[in-house]
């Protein structure tokens, strides 16, 4: 993370007022805290308080087994077994790509991707590369990538299957396709050399920490012997809530909720900017929380931001994002996720008086 | 983690009617949970649900800033952002050590320590060297070390400071010494080269996956960013529970009660195993969970651990301790915390009919 643009994120999560299109959150809104309330007291009634206890590297086997379930319901031929409960998708990344940095130290990626992915990357030496030559293995986020927005195209993901190389598949939004249509998981065609990566992060809540990992059958025990010496296991009080909201939960309605209460948002935003800064580019967004925009500024993205605190309006800065520098003008991604409608259409507004503070040449000096 | 052991301990936890002296897991008996389960539902009612959300990687501020003032109770110079919070102390080791790597690949270690913390070193091709001459840096336990259950001896903690190397202080178990004179942390005496490891899993449960890592103050940026690129942050819900958990608890008392409760259980079992195997060799813990056992026997200690199937006990092999393999006579790890005082007088019964087993030569063939 560049510091400047953490210490500008940190005093703008801090201030009140702020509209903040930042930090790609799930709505609270949706959080289904009565639920989750319900399964903690009924799980803590379980004998020898197991959910308080040590558990066994690979996660809760009822929760691994749902996921298997999902999975095969979608095209994969997946059991509970294949399954290695993590602490958040960002751990499943983590060790695929520990593993993978041993196969190869060029990394696949779209243009623009998950920051914290890039800094896995980067921290095991391996380059991320936007071009599709000479690459040693992919990272890819199908279904819907952040921050774009935006699925694989069948193209691309022909190519992926076609290259013969390792892929890791971060799930992390795939679920939260406004259209519902979640797509084969990449894993069911390549199953010996896709990493699948998923996570209740954005369909349930974050706080848990509660992600999965299946890896090739290959590369199993290495990847749970990784596991375990990252953190031993994932929390069992996390695995334990979850596995038991889920059996009372109908999930698939949560994610139709979901999806709705999302499209919604990003289609305020949408118009708004439209309205407000016409000459700003974005696609509009097929699910997830964010749209990727393309403005008419040039220069520094940082001061961008330093420019946003007076208007009162907080974004992801677009260099975060890129898999290497880009040239040409600024970028920048905006979350629909958490803001309420009407909070929507004033965050446009303060945007444009950002982009004329900015034109006027504001906040020269961001530290 | 030998396969094969590995194996032996799953059918063995799940085999009803076995002793289980394995695993060093804190008893169930102390877990509060009417407390836990207040403090859950005290935190689902703070603002925007902030305990389901993501949180900043360094962890809850209020968390940190009780784990510091505890830490200056004890003699040490430290503020809650010297703290960051890890997802178990098992993380803060791995990222000393992910750090630590960098400086040399020679690790002192004890004869005998933690077994996840040998398969960390050797992971990130360290070698754990129970000698102390030519290590580039230190992973110790001070205050009470698994698995033998003692303190770091006056010499050897002058020797510590006085070598000048990197030192990870690993204190998952010093709150726990039943004289109750936790010692002084070693890093407020090299403040400048310690990474103190904490964690709550011992003294309030492990299922909540929260410890801590106050590394020095060079490397705070570098740890940081490690923690965050590992799991992006340790589960705010855990935290968030801890932290209001502790508002209302008196935690001294709390180790009190614990300490007395492990203290009379270390006994029973040492008393037990004096009378059914007089000839094994051991020292009285001084705290913690367990005793390391010399026995009278030679060879595999897997098969020891098969032959103890049949009378229905079970421990730790002492080959996982090792920091080398050991010639001599089989050693093992016996855990006294989870198992009740009649219990312990029938596992050392159990444990002299294994022997007896083994010296017939039971379970040639181990998987």
């Amino acid at each position: 993370v560049d510091a400047r643009i953490d210490r500008l994120q940190r005093i703008t999560a801090a201030s009140p007022g702020v509209v903040v299109l930042a930090g790609g959150l799930p709505s609270d809104d949706l959080f289904p805290r009565k639920a989750l309330a319900r399964a903690f007291l009924s799980v803590l009634d379980e004998p020898q308080c197991a959910a308080l206890q040590y558990g066994w590297p690979e996660g809760d086997r009822e929760l691994r087994s749902w996921i298997a379930a999902r999975l095969r319901a979608r095209g994969a031929e997946v059991a509970a077994d294949d399954v290695i409960v993590t602490s958040g998708a960002q751990q499943a990344v983590a060790i695929a790509v520990e593993r993978l940095a041993l196969r190869g130290t060029v990394a696949g990626v779209d243009r623009e991707t998950y920051p914290a992915a890039l800094d896995l990357l980067r921290s095991r030496g391996v380059t991320p590369d936007a071009g599709s030559e000479g690459v040693d293995w992919f990272y890819v986020m199908p279904g819907i990538a952040n921050p774009r927005g935006d699925g694989l195209t069948p193209g691309r993901r022909a190519a992926l299957l076609a290259s013969g190389r390792p892929i890791i598949a971060d799930e992390a939004y795939a679920e939260l396709r406004f259209d519902g249509e979640v797509p084969r998981p990449l894993f069911a065609d390549a199953r010996d050399r896709t990493w699948h990566v998923g996570t209740f992060s954005k369909t349930l809540c974050p706080g848990l920490r509660v992600g999965w990992l299946v890896p090739p059958p290959a590369e199993r025990a290495a990847a749970l012997a990784a596991k375990r010496a990252r953190d031993l296991q994932a929390g069992t009080l996390a695995q334990s809530i979850v596995r038991a909201f889920l059996r009372d939960d109908d999930f698939d309605a949560r994610l139709d909720r979901a999806r709705a209460f999302y499209e919604a948002r990003a289609g305020r935003l949408a118009c708004a900017l439209r309205r407000c800064l016409p000459s700003w580019r974005f696609r509009d967004a097929e699910g997830g929380f964010s749209l990727f925009v393309e403005t008419d500024l040039d220069g520094d993205d940082a001061r961008l931001l330093a420019c946003a605190a007076r208007p009162g309006v907080a974004f992801d800065p677009g260099s975060l994002f890129h898999a290497q520098p880009e040239p040409g003008p600024i970028t920048l991604r905006v979350c629909f996720s958490t803001v309420a409608p009407d909070a929507l259409d004033e965050a446009a507004v303060r945007l444009e008086r950002t982009a004329r503070a900015f034109r006027r040449g504001g906040a020269r000096r961001v530290a």
